[in-house]
């Protein structure tokens, strides 16, 4: 009898779950939950293969883990088989904390990061396993005397970003996104307590730095979905702000509890177990039921925004380098409150700006570090004659509806 | 500029829509809706993967059509730009009749099948469109004089089949179903008005039969799917039953509307317009957001039944190939009652028996052609030394909760 | 430093080879010269990607086997380190024993099959590395005590088909070959000492079997490869009977030694040394460029099949179900002998006929077994409802020039 | 019936060549040639699946071609019937002056490069059909008025470049160089007769430099691969000298015809018909026969060199960015002096220096232009923010055998 459960993933062919702790996670219905959740918010408006969940990117980032614990080992890294399960588990989970729409309602739901809240999620869990991911918290908190652990599940290089890029490529059909992670993995080493990169594996970097790059422009920051995720953020706030102004709308319990009140971190820590029971039972299917309810609703920004929403019928985005000018902003604004096919009033949801950056590799941060031949460690940036780009860039967007300008 | 959107597509690189009434009717919101609706319902249970959209099959349809179109024009075939359009808008809608969960809940929610519900939607853009539908109807409805334009819609060789047996192949992961669907393609012909396939594509053929086979048993009717669609099948069933007897559960209003009454195709046909917007506001959304406000619900049998789907909690399945004898039903009846794990009564909706079969390639019905160098068209089981597989193959399951037995 | 030399392989993406024995195998210039024969023959001249050789295909077979011990020991079945080691040779250098194109100039230039060369060449090679072959040269033989090693080299399920077919479709671009390969390593178990597929792997077999079943018909014997193969066999053949007649052919000096004797199994016995050296010389290398050096010779069939060859100015070759009647092949070769395109005299060089069979999965040899979940192990055709193709078929074919018929 | 033969090709599905010109010139004896020229002459010995010949690559640049022109046309481009297939010759013919080994031996048996002798067979050809190649020739040369033709065949974005990179990515394994090739010819448009690209195809084209950058590094000059040609031009040189020393070596009548005498480009004009005849029958199998052959020979250097590289027992190669340091070159010639398993005198042959550049993308040559929605068309540098890595690398090599150092 085998002693994994064996799944399908069309990105690596399979996937192996060993029974015990690991699968009694997966079958948890904290990690169920992320079923519900896709990994990429709205970006199937642009992308529509693109419905893939945290679901199945914490088991890729698991499957890919366990490979460069292999690798790792087969090199002569030792690694006790408690922390190959715990690295495991701290990487099963990094992202349990994630709510609906993942980064696109994060701070809008609840005022606290999705880390610190799988963090808690994960300190929970830790009591009802009796202490079993003890290891995978200190991993997962990068206290443990071993970084490279911690590394592989948040650094430059870890086992999350490798399963995304890949993932988000292969669902996306956006073949730019193609990272040679198989390569990437089989070259990791370890050099003094951290994970580095030999040197034949230099130019799969920057092929994996370039990708993420190049996922940002062409996918995760498409004007198309910024603005379908900017228009979502203006629902829930004025959902929010209609429910504290004492308005009943047609929503589930849970997104009821967090439309009702602005959770803070002080709160969690207080009343960690009451909001963790809500916010588990919350997922993309409580926001897009409730966006499918709201259209019936009398607020007219409401419903138009909800409404153009469910249909597609999204707002145009323009970008830029530089923020807009007032002039150009109060110039859509009117044109838009003279519109009769735009609800007035309320011009807050209706002409919108904010900004976004690329978040590229960075030399200011923790570099990628690359092992040579002759012993030497050194830095990406001075290793490679590929001018890495080390500047984020921030692009300004104006929102609104499309009104003839 | 571009005359064509385009989409990309991961399984066939890219989709063009030409802007026109194709690209108007992919933009209608009866069109986005099929945007919610999971193509293969619960497999994702199985095969995580697999969470594309009629909307996307619908799409990929619709390309393959093109396609097949210019295939057949450059063998000499006569397809005029209307025809072409016309049976490019029948392909793109043939699903458009489909509800929540497609075959699950067909004729649970509405005792109406998909196809008919797709004629009557067409029907009534046709309306919306002034006339614009009108030959593709008659295509859908196999009423053109040149029939090869209807079996590029539904036939043994459509492209409805190519696309979904590709498509599902793809984000399931599932390589045994993978069609060499371009080279069959290529390989289409028009003989006598019906659509034939060169000699030289009998062997694509063959494999395109046992694709279809294997994807039955290893996709459509795996264990655990069926468990999960055949329990998601009784939670609406007990949904009904509570809601006739004056029960108000929390659900959608379009939901609520098809709980409350049982729609026949005679009411579809009175109160047509009425009837297709609420369905047209239907979901896979709805459906599951019930089911997590229904494990809230003091019906011990619907709470139990939801809460169990929710958390992937899913009743053992026994699948043979014969009825399962009485004697052994009434044994797991009793141990199900005896479970204190269970809910006690109502044993109908926990421990149930059906059928299904694997709708496999039957020369009873109209045969694939195959058309010969020398000029002669013969039926595929007179062309292949292949013994086709000519009886459906009919299993019987019983499904019961994971009792000890 | 890593203790494995890693390899890239578009079909699997990565091949480690193990510095050591294998390595050096690997690394030995019997197993180089498997990089100048390609593994398909002439395939190429129909799919032009089929250029892989006989060295990629070992290479790839020892990377499935690798997998396959691993699966097989994570079952809890006992295999030494010796024993992996050996059979990987064993599956290493299993074709070792090949000559020019492969089954084409089987039994052409040495009357004797590839297997027994395959274990000569490892006895010498055992005798070179001092013994270190020993063991793999038992499994190879099948005369270890653990039949399910051999059957990992050479059986229904053996690597070496496993590898083939993967690797064939791939690079002949026949989507009809795909094998989830994975997926049956992955359900591999051993039984009573023999090689089981567990249960839920029964339809990758079942696509498996009809894959290698399309691979027959769609590429190994397509008729315009089988016509080029049988061409060159003819090639060779008039080669040999100018050699015998004591012309002196412009050919490598270990061409020349195989055309000027008739290598029997005795010889092979009697004179091992001396005939493996000129063996291990040969490669199609030498065919090829005896082809082109042949165009210019004075004996007109000789240079005229050559030049037609190298030219890819193939013959006619058709192909039916029963033997050709002698009267259609004389009225051939009357309209043959009357063409003044080409050359009189010999027509047995022109005009040929023969058979070939597909060498179908057949239930009289040594049956797949499939293990249950109950324990029970029954062979495949009485396990699956599909019902097998038992019967091999035989086709026969006639072959001629082009001419007006 | 099909007007087109279709081709299998596993890197795009299927390749359709239609009946007329085109298949008659790839039934041509010159450009069946092609099959027997490997693309990336002995890449294969690092990656060995690259075995892919300029004939799948002429046929694979005929292809993108295709669709090339189908996207124009549809963006209102006016190309006619007769341009577009002379265009489709032009890339059919680009490639068809190479010889042996491709880069490998340019210059070295023949000392033209391989676009002047594409040229001679162009025109060659244009006499055997009679003037049909008239108007692909005048294209080939840019000397036609519509430049974007000619930029379709040989420029920034040509597709050549597009397939080759495709190709050698496919059948390396490498899939840093993958590029999205089918987004890129989507976005293709034409501006005051030139190639442009449509601003929302701008990240597949830094995607496609950095691509090409990183195939450079990790295929084209990969050092084991330098160091196989860097050896296989040496063994040609030396059988040049040895062949103008009088000595007869067993090689092909054709090679022969090269060794022995310099051909200039003056002599290819004066003697076309002659040396075209003798060119069009050399490719690999020469050279690769005489490499076998030479390791007979008594001349120690030819047999050594030779011998090594058949077995792949190939030299160290160094590489760094500035030149070697004498001193360093001669403390390795004197090492190799005294080594004994090497032939002594003749270092020439034994130690070897020399330099290789990445050809990268050089804003300074013709730049790619992008098109924008307002109608602007501005230099590649001008529209990414990516910093495109101007300057072209050059890297220095010491080439030696592999002696203890």
């Amino acid at each position: 009898m085998s002693k994994v459960k064996i799944l399908n993933d069309p990105v690596y062919g399979f996937i192996s779950i060993p029974y015990g702790i690991i699968f009694d996670l997966v079958e948890h219905p904290y990690f169920q939950r992320l079923r519900r959740i896709k990994q990429v918010s709205l970006t199937h408006y642009v992308y529509p293969g693109a419905l893939h969940t945290r679901f199945h990117h914490a088991l890729g980032a698991y499957h890919l883990t366990c490979q460069a614990i292999d690798v790792l080992r087969s090199k002569g890294t030792e690694i006790s088989d408690a922390e190959a399960e715990a690295v495991g588990i701290s990487i099963l989970l990094h992202d349990i904390g994630h709510g609906p729409f993942s980064h696109t309602l994060e701070h809008t739901l609840i005022n606290v990061t999705h880390e610190q809240l799988s963090v808690m999620i994960m300190e929970q869990l830790n009591q009802e396993f009796e202490g079993a991911l003890s290891l995978a918290i200190e991993i997962f908190n990068n206290r443990y005397h071993k970084p490279f652990l911690h590394q592989l599940v948040s650094g430059q290089l870890d086992m999350d970003r490798m399963d995304y890029l890949n993932r988000d490529s292969f669902f996306t059909g956006v073949s730019e996104g193609v990272i040679g992670y198989d390569r990437i993995i089989k070259m990791l080493d370890v050099h003094d307590g951290e994970l580095v990169i030999e040197e034949k594996g230099i130019y799969s970097i920057e092929k994996f730095l370039i990708a993420r790059r190049l996922m940002y422009w062409q996918v995760y920051l498409h004007k198309t979905v910024l603005s379908a995720e900017e228009m979502l953020v203006r629902v829930l706030k004025r959902a929010k702000e209609l429910t504290s102004n004492g308005k009943k709308l047609e929503v589930s319990k849970s997104l009821q509890f967090f439309l009702e009140q602005e959770i803070t971190r002080e709160d969690l820590k207080n009343r960690r177990d009451e909001i963790l029971q809500q916010f588990s039972r919350l997922d993309d299917y409580d926001i897009v039921s409730a966006l499918k309810a709201f259209d019936y609703q009398d607020d007219e920004i409401l419903s138009y925004l909800s409404k153009s929403l469910i249909n597609r019928k999204l707002f145009r985005l323009e970008l830029k380098n530089t923020p807009f000018e007032e002039e150009y902003i109060e110039k859509i604004k009117k044109l838009v409150t003279e519109s009769d096919k735009v609800p007035s009033g309320n011009l807050e949801y209706l002409v919108f700006t904010g900004s976004q950056t690329n978040r590229a590799y960075s030399t200011a941060k923790q570099e990628i570090k690359i092992s040579f031949k002759n012993g030497e460690v050194k830095p990406m940036s001075e290793s490679s004659d590929y001018t890495i780009q080390a500047n984020m860039v921030r692009k300004y967007f104006l929102c609104y509806p499309k009104i003839k300008v």
